[in-house]
């Protein structure tokens, strides 16, 4: 460890709004355009008001075939006083499009023209003073101001570019923003990632970003946690770009060398914002150049990269920063946050029963998933200490509105035929979509209970009557307007390294082997079964190694079972089958499915049925193995 | 003209809603897919539902630098009794993003260790079982499902992807669209167009549209509108398209041969919706590709495209057609509509005194410039007359709603500096923005009293007292809280043709040499000039060739004088220098700013107060010739 750089600092809490005001004040690059065809210009960024060079059309245009008078001559035209024009002299045939001269300034349609003989003409209708003529300028007149600066081109402006003959135009070069990636731990996607490192991949989601915001990103190759390495890789970034952004390295830790390079170098402006996450941001100069120090974990570097580096890029093209939309939700469970604080929290968002329902997500700022599967985001200010659960709050958007209001929302246990049904579902019905939380049996009850879902997938074994699920819905939803859809009968056994190296067979052997169990979260079904399997057995949870880390999937449970050769899992044989596992049967199950009646019976309600109970899906899901569809089975209202 | 083709039939008047849907269930294209690199396929939509193809982490990794221990070691830890721990037996070092291998199971920072000798540590404080460890899977489980089929992919899924070391991906092919610009009248942006030659700049913005919606466009050359011409290209587009899209040559006319290309190359499912504009569209089929004939002008074309060709693409994704969002808005004019047609009406949107007004652009079709401007769009229904001023409708959105909220609403008399304030105004207030309808002075004091608009360029002589505005805002808006800010005196004059070959001089001159005299529309300031030299030199309007036509800005005026040599028109100095016309100084006059108290005393007005009396401004505006800025005037209340 390089002793120059080892003390420690605190962050700083500074307001997120100071700290882009400040960076914002000291941001002055050389803003630089280019000239470009008009054509080409799509979605690009005008640098000057633009003016039309021409008109359009640029001269008096017929706007029909037929021919072109002067207006005066026909005025006493009527059926019974047809009047006789001569080609040439008191009219030229035009066509859509051609020139009316002067003296001509009207046309008449051909159909409503009588060729009465060579080069002579009747008509019995008189024309109307510039009829059917596009004057010069009608769209565009020569020297309009089409668009002011700081306008980005959408197609339909494309259009009056090249229509006023505007055929070249001086947009804003896009600011060039290098990204560092730094980390002894990463290699790049292409290659192979042994234990021990991790594949790097902010760099490419944050050129994404920059592309999409209409900069032009320049992705640095990986630098090493080492001082010397990455001052030269900063040094040669601040020459050579308008922004510079280097990920990981940013707090204040001993080994996290950006805010003393900077300081070094340059200066910092800020080192700590007041979020959470993302609180670990540099924000400074070098040369001139702005440096924006980003966090490691995922979700912390893109919302900083928002916060901070959109705005950049925004004030360098001249244009306001797109706002997201906003929706107003109730809020399912309570959100704690503390004071002092902005909280950024992902939330699903589910429309059921004519409400927007929202509900948070991980708050990890290592997974990566939250910001992928959220729909919104909350942001509770730093003076709120939270919400409670039925609170109306107001999220921003991070899906269409539309796409939130007629997805299906299903909760519940995770069974992967579920996706499978929303394959299906999807190309039935277009833009037909679930989505689903994996929350566990008992929590897709509550969910259903607190009219937070649509459907809920569940397996509960009622251990007094060795019956599933029903005495629960029984006990919890009886008089709810639910429906209980029996769906499938599913296999439950030990998911085992392969070649089960500790030689399990029963839950006896688990506790005698001193395996490490992989265990799932309370009011999963599996977990209940487990208990259940433990109780009959006469074993004390005190004896199962690893009892009390809980996983909140089958997949879960099969990943960390791959990774231990002393571990052993419950959970569905599908799991066991795509980690290359072992798998003994232990008990078939009831996986059924609890609807909301008004869901039930809707029209995607009743799709949904017909899809499982069709040749195809059945097949589908009976080639994974370890399942069968329950055929025509009757529901159970509730 | 080909006699086989000259038929003529009559337009259908088909709902649009059911030539949709007809149109969607005539498309069955051979959708193709591809695999691409993951960190490539940014915007591109998945074909099939993704897994992951492995766990993030996919090993047990330290979250921390520091000593990973076994968490039952260290429980009893504690200042009082400090453990100490030997290393590659109690312990082994590890940095951030090393694998914690077994029997480890917690992670204590190196800030909490205490090196007492050589391969010794110390600690007083116990460890909690997987603190400071990043399981395997936290973020993604392999084989999890990442994205459904239909999702498109954005920057933070891109990075799931790479996390995950899913690094291909099966992605849908984007739709080819060929699309074929027919019309004799046509050349290409690039060529030189003459008198008589427009610009085909259509199937350039049909392509960008075809673009942002996903789809690959290919741009045929321009084809004579003839008819085997028309129908070698249509050949060649089915056999080597997804769906082709022709564009003009699509009504009933004699020279329309698109309807019966299709007829007798395949098959005709529409010809005609019931839409206004847009009527003319043919829907059909070659060889089993969907053929879209869209008519010739611009803003007709632009519908029918999102109306028909978007839902192709859209299908061909298997992606929802993404939907505008909406906004309430109180209407500042009567809409006028027909019954039996959708009525789709362009309108601009203002932010007056808290509430959203708006009004109808021009209703042309061939008016490019009004798509341009729309800041939304009134679809009326067939089965509605119209609404009346003040209802409340639904617009959908074609500018983003903040950039509505923000703008400053500038109305009345059309002049040049108002576009320098504008461009000013945003270099200043950075998404600041001025937008400007010219509708001439009267209508500008009607503007501001309906509560329309925030400003209004005025310049009004009085003909009694021979004095600029005053008497007009007295007259209209006492009491009203409204603020006249003295601006500019600018030169109007006369606007000759090149070397003024009538020698016109003054108003006689125009009536006795019957000059085509280019005029305004009433209620402007220029109008009310002009009006008031006729009667100061006894002239009838009657003796004035020309008095009828109005046009609206002088601009305008300058093109239409360009265009004719013995035409005359009288407006501003810097109309006639950039038309490159004569000019003949006629009188100064005052061009006065109208403004609501309210915008008046707010930041944003009084910015622009600031920005009008700067040296910067006050230089540009005189540098143009014709103009003086009025410096420190004194506003007068009413």
């Amino acid at each position: 460890m390089d002793k120059k750089y080892k003390r420690i600092i605190y962050l700083q809490d500074k307001p997120r709004e100071v700290a882009v005001k400040e960076i914002l004040a000291h941001f002055n690059p050389q803003r630089e355009f280019e000239w470009m065809d008009s054509s080409e210009a799509l979605g690009r960024i005008t640098a000057e008001p633009v003016f039309a060079h021409n008109s359009m059309p640029h001269y008096h245009a017929s706007a029909m075939d037929g021919i072109a008078v002067r207006a005066e001559d026909t005025f006493l035209a009527h059926e019974q006083n047809p009047i006789q024009l001569k080609r040439n002299e008191d009219f030229i045939y035009v066509d859509t499009g051609n020139e009316i001269p002067s003296p001509f300034n009207a046309v008449i349609m051909i159909e409503n023209v009588d060729e009465i003989a060579d080069d002579v003409v009747e008509i019995i209708e008189p024309a109307a003073p510039w009829a059917h003529i596009r004057p010069i300028g009608e769209d565009i007149v020569q020297e309009e101001m089409l668009f002011p600066q700081g306008h980005k081109l959408r197609p339909v402006d494309i259009g009056v570019l090249l229509a006023s003959q505007t055929t070249r135009i001086k947009v804003m070069k896009k600011p060039t923003v290098m990204i560092i990636p730094t980390g002894n731990e990463l290699v790049m996607p292409s290659e192979n990632s042994a234990p021990g490192k991790l594949i790097e991949f902010n760099g490419t989601v944050i050129a994404s970003y920059i592309k999409e915001w209409g900069g032009e990103p320049k992705l640095h190759s990986i630098v090493r946690d080492n001082p010397s390495e990455i001052k030269e890789a900063l040094l040669q970034a601040v020459d050579s770009s308008d922004i510079v952004v280097i990920n990981a390295g940013s707090s204040a830790g001993s080994k996290d060398y950006t805010v003393h390079l900077i300081e070094e170098l340059g200066e910092v402006f800020t080192h700590g914002v007041a979020t959470r996450p993302g609180k670990p941001v540099v924000l400074g100069k070098i040369n001139d150049t702005i440096v924006v120090g980003i966090p490691g974990y995922p979700v912390s570097a893109y919302l900083a990269l928002e916060w901070f580096v959109r705005p950049l890029v925004c004030d360098y093209l001249g244009i306001t920063e797109p706002k997201r939309q906003r929706l107003k939700v109730k809020l399912g469970r309570r959100i704690v946050s503390t004071m002092g604080a902005e909280d950024f929290v992902r939330m699903t968002i589910g429309h059921v029963n004519g409400e927007y329902i929202a509900n948070p997500l991980t708050r990890a700022a290592g997974v990566t998933m939250s910001l992928v599967k959220a729909d919104g985001m909350l942001i509770v200010p730093p003076d709120k200490l939270g919400y409670e659960q039925g609170d109306e709050v107001e999220l921003e958007l991070l899906k269409p509105v539309d796409e939130i209001a007629t997805a299906v929302v299903f909760n519940g246990s995770h069974d992967l035929t579920i996706d499978i049904l929303s394959s299906f579902l999807r190309s039935e019905l277009k833009g037909a979509k679930i989505i689903s939380s994996h929350v566990g049996s008992m929590a897709g009850i509550m969910a259903i209970r607190k009219g937070e879902a649509h459907i809920a997938g569940i397996h509960l074994l009622d251990p007094e009557t060795k019956e599933y699920n029903r005495s629960y819905v029984q006990k919890f939803l009886a008089g709810g307007d639910v429906v209980l859809y029996p769906f499938l009968r599913r296999t439950q056994g030990w998911l085992l390294p392969k070649g089960n190296p500790l030689s399990i067979h029963d839950v006896t052997d688990i506790s005698k082997s001193h395996a490490l169990y992989v265990n799932r979260q309370k009011g999963a079904g599996t977990r209940i079964l487990f208990d259940l399997l433990l109780r009959e057995n006469g074993i004390d949870p005190e004896q199962i190694n690893g009892y009390d880390r809980e996983m909140f999937s089958h997949l879960s449970v099969a990943a960390e079972v791959k990774g231990s050769p002393s571990a052993v899992g419950l959970g569905i044989y599908p799991a066991a089958k795509s980690m290359g596992l072992d798998f003994i049967p232990v008990a078939d199950e009831e996986y059924d499915l609890l609807m909301t009646k008004a869901f039930f019976e809707s029209e995607m309600g009743q799709q949904l049925v017909r899809i499982i109970q069709s040749e195809a899906f059945r097949a589908r899901v009976e080639a994974i193995g370890g399942y069968s569809v329950v055929i025509d089975p009757t529901p159970v209202f509730y």
